[in-house]
This record gives structure tokens, sequence and C-alpha cells, in this order.
């Protein structure tokens, strides 16, 4: 089975590289692809937060597991135990603030995506629909997104 | 630009049908597509939840906005300000608490998925990725979501 998407919008900010650290004061522009209609994005500013499905465009390997960061300091996990963009599919996924809305752009806070990123989807947060409970994790984590709010 | 996805796992369910309420308490198998090694979900039970990315198989409308679950009581919202199925690449998203993993298959509970829908990614929940700062959001939400976790 395979399924066919097409973007829906694209990604402007100042990242034309990769670089895994400091994504949480980037600054990017969600702009709706030309297929799509400015009601897309009608009332979409009444949300603090939205979550941003892309596409990492510029991944072309796909691993099954590895180390987080390919560091050796960090264990073996599966792919699906990590968040690492050489995955199955190459989706990305990202809870961000929201800035403004005008028109046929948002301009979103903390968005880990490169300049030209194509996006899949986009979908406010919901308080109820959240994490329920306390989140458990390896220790790794920690130490892995230290850099990432600066 | 035309980006085909393959699905990496499917959902096996009680829910054969659509039905927007009560999906908290849902416990749901998702096992690894045939193509894929077992060693893709090495180590996932170090994590108490996953976020599932999944295919609304069965949707077949595309909206560009509508009231959320068609209620004349709430208001019009573009589908970016929604998380209806009907939407542009027909993706859904739940974080749902992780269960239990047992070579290819994990169990997870309050995926809000039918019996069968193709599964597109899976990440695990990291507490420092989440909601920075108080979520905002319109007064229907609460409303469209008193009854998911009963």
């Amino acid at each position: 089975m395979i399924i066919q998407l097409e973007p829906v919008a694209y990604v402007s900010n100042s990242r034309k590289n990769i670089s895994d650290d400091f994504w949480g004061d980037v600054i990017s522009e969600i702009i709706l692809a030309p297929h799509l209609p400015d009601e897309a994005f009608s009332n979409i500013e009444e949300f603090s937060h939205l979550d941003i499905l892309f596409h990492f465009s510029q991944a072309t390997e796909t691993l099954y597991s590895g180390r987080p960061r390919d560091k050796n300091e960090y264990p073996l996990m599966g792919i699906f135990a990590q968040r690492k963009k050489d995955r199955p599919n190459h989706i990305g996924l990202t809870t961000v603030e929201l800035i403004s809305h005008d028109d046929r752009k948002i301009v979103v806070k903390g968005l880990d995506a490169l300049d030209g990123t194509p996006v899949l989807d986009i979908k406010p947060v919901f308080r109820e629909f959240g994490v329920r409970g306390t989140i458990r994790q390896p220790v790794w984590v920690e130490d892995l997104m230290k850099n990432y709010w600066k």
C-alpha cells in the first residue's frame, strides 16, 4: 500500500543547514501551498500552540535502529524509540508556539525544520488531548535535549 | 510535489466503526508491517508515551474549513484550526500510553483509530519536547473533548 501526500504549506526561515541544537528560539513562517484556499487557516489564531507535521525532505537514509544523534554515549534504540530524521517515511513532528496569523501565513516559534521544508499537516493543540499521567523516558533524552531551548 | 509513504505498522483493535467519543479507554495493538525488522521497536518500552501518526484511510472527503464535528453550536474554523479527519492528506495524530512491547507488537491505550488503520510513524514522547507555556484554545474544544476520557 502506497499513500500519496501533497504538501499543504512550506517553511520559510533562516535555517539553511542541518543542525540538531538550538531550535527553540527559531522563528519560522509557514505559508499555505498554492492549491489551498485562505480559509484553511481561518481562526487558527484562537490557539496558542500547533502540532506541525513535516517532511524531512533532505533526509536520504532510512534506519531501523541506531544511537540517537549517533553519539556513542547513547544506547542503541529502535527507530520508533527515537525521533531521528533518518526514519521510515521521514516525517517530523514538532509542537510550536503560534506567534501570529496573517491571511495565508502563520508565524511560529520553535520549529526544528529547515528553510523550504514541506509541511504535511498542521493541527491545533488541545489541552485535553495531551499526555495523560507522568512521562517516563530514558536518561539520554534530557542530555540530548539540553541545548534545544538554549 | 508528491510524497509517497508506506505504512510502517497497522492497528488492531475492537473499533470497527467511526465514532467520535469514548476513545480514552480503547486498547489497541500496533503490529509492524512485514517489511520492517523487529529492531524498529527495540527498547521502545523505556518510554511511557508515544505519538502515533496514522492515515485516516476511510476518510474520503477533503474540507478546508467547517464546524468541528459538524455541530451547529461550534463556530466555523479552518481545517488547520481543528483536528477533523476530513483534512488534506488525512493524517491523524494521537498521543497514547504505551502498555507493553512484545517483539513486533506494542499495545497502547487511547488511540482513536479504527481496526486496520495504517500507521505512518511512531515517535516517543520526550518530556522536553512538549508544549512550552500555557495552552490557549477556544471554548468549544473542552465541550468536544468532554466524552473522550469518559
